[in-house]
């Protein structure tokens, strides 16, 4: 990469979005009341929030049957057998349960918690209703979306990652990673490369697209989700982008199944 | 927290650090030849291999005897005995080995590849020589000097993180945490907190040291190691700084043991 300075600016005025709203019109009107431009190299990391909510992905746990096995898991963990069940739905497998602990591979290959089933940061619905939020169908298809309506309305070529905050196995506290990437690379590939004393370089592959989650991070006001969409400006790439799945490890190289 | 914007910048300019130099004289002057400032509330994310260097962590492999158990681990593996041995004589447990794979937890409490033991960008040292670069003895001891000897030189009250690249277990690619934290909360604890639409919140634990150690990676270089340091400002903390141990999760919960 060979950056020297990046500049994070998180979008202030964002209101909240609602189902079937278009993002994109929204995030270039609050870009413009905001005065902040777009140009090409500038990554917008999006909150994946706002993305599940423009797309509709609420489920009213009124409105769920848990199965048997959700039922026998939910006694064993703690949790709402209706919640389990959305969870196992969007889930290929289980990886760890334990005492208010959920961690299961979701359909996309994202290992995370709850398979990424938000309570929090939801606005009502009817009264009674009783919501949660799934993660977007296919957020790489998400990202891609929104990066050719932003082209489309401002003529910027950006790069889109929609994030998420994701808890590790060995350590506290969440830290934000990306879901959905468009129009950069996901994972820079150094491999064949030498460092400054023309030794083959150890450390091969580095996550970019969640490096830049990490950071948007921390000027999106986890607490409030205040600013859930962010600009990063600086980065200069010159290999093609992929999409989230080069940041998915293979399940067959998977040591902690 | 509530950032609206972070500035991101690597500090140029500084040569190959050597085995016994103090590392704050050498990092005030490059800053100064970079007319960079330095300002209360900064946090300057240092590359773990340059506070080693100066504490002179290398091992010579050729002075290493392996063990029993190292033979027998490196025979499965297929790594190099002594390098084995070295990982070892630093780890408390091994979490992992598989072909090429050694993750094990670091007696300073982090799960990680090799217990961070670095053979690429090394300087040679004697002819023959097979050198490895230990971690810090105690990296917040190091940040915890480093900021002290910043404040004594620049009066500059900054935070300091010292970084490490870490894989990850279900995703592709590295990104930097954090191994040594002064001067800033290295979790943002936000239990309690209630979202903006009055639920209590989930999402609870904020790594923001491992978030901030994440950012400086994106402009570090790692290829070139040529920019171990990173300026960022524009973070604004109230409460108490805490150290790494903020950050390790207690062995009795890990549930990938």
């Amino acid at each position: 990469m060979g950056e020297s300075s990046l500049a994070l600016q998180a979008l202030p005025g964002l209101a909240e979005v609602l189902p079937g709203e278009d993002l994109a019109p929204l995030l270039c009107e609050a870009l413009a009341r905001a005065g902040m431009s777009l140009a090409g190299g500038d990554v917008l990391v999006v909150a994946q929030k706002i993305v599940s909510k423009a797309e509709g992905r609420f489920v009213d746990l009124r409105d769920v049957e848990p199965s048997a096995a959700a039922l026998q898991l939910a006694a064993s963990i703690g949790k709402d057998p209706r919640f389990v069940e959305v969870v196992l739905r969007e889930s290929s497998t289980v990886v760890r349960a334990a005492p208010n602990v959920l961690i299961t591979r979701h359909r996309l290959g994202h290992v995370m918690a709850n398979a990424g089933i938000d309570r929090s940061n939801l606005p009502a619905g009817e009264p009674g209703a009783e919501r949660v939020l799934l993660l977007p169908v296919d957020p790489d298809a998400s990202a891609r979306a929104l990066r050719a309506a932003i082209k489309a309305a401002t003529d910027a070529q950006v790069g889109v990652v929609i994030s998420d905050s994701f808890g590790r196995p060995w350590r506290i506290g969440t830290v934000n990673v990306a879901l959905g990437v468009a129009g950069l690379p996901a994972v820079l590939d150094l491999r064949g490369g030498q460092d400054r004393h023309g030794r083959r370089l150890e450390t091969t592959q580095v996550a970019l697209a969640d490096a830049l989650a990490a950071a948007a991070g921390i000027v999106m006001g986890e607490a409030t989700e205040s600013t859930p969409v962010v600009r990063i400006r600086g980065l200069h790439w010159s290999v093609p982008g992929s999409d989230s799945r080069a940041l998915l490890r293979p399940v067959a190289e998977d040591l902690f199944q």
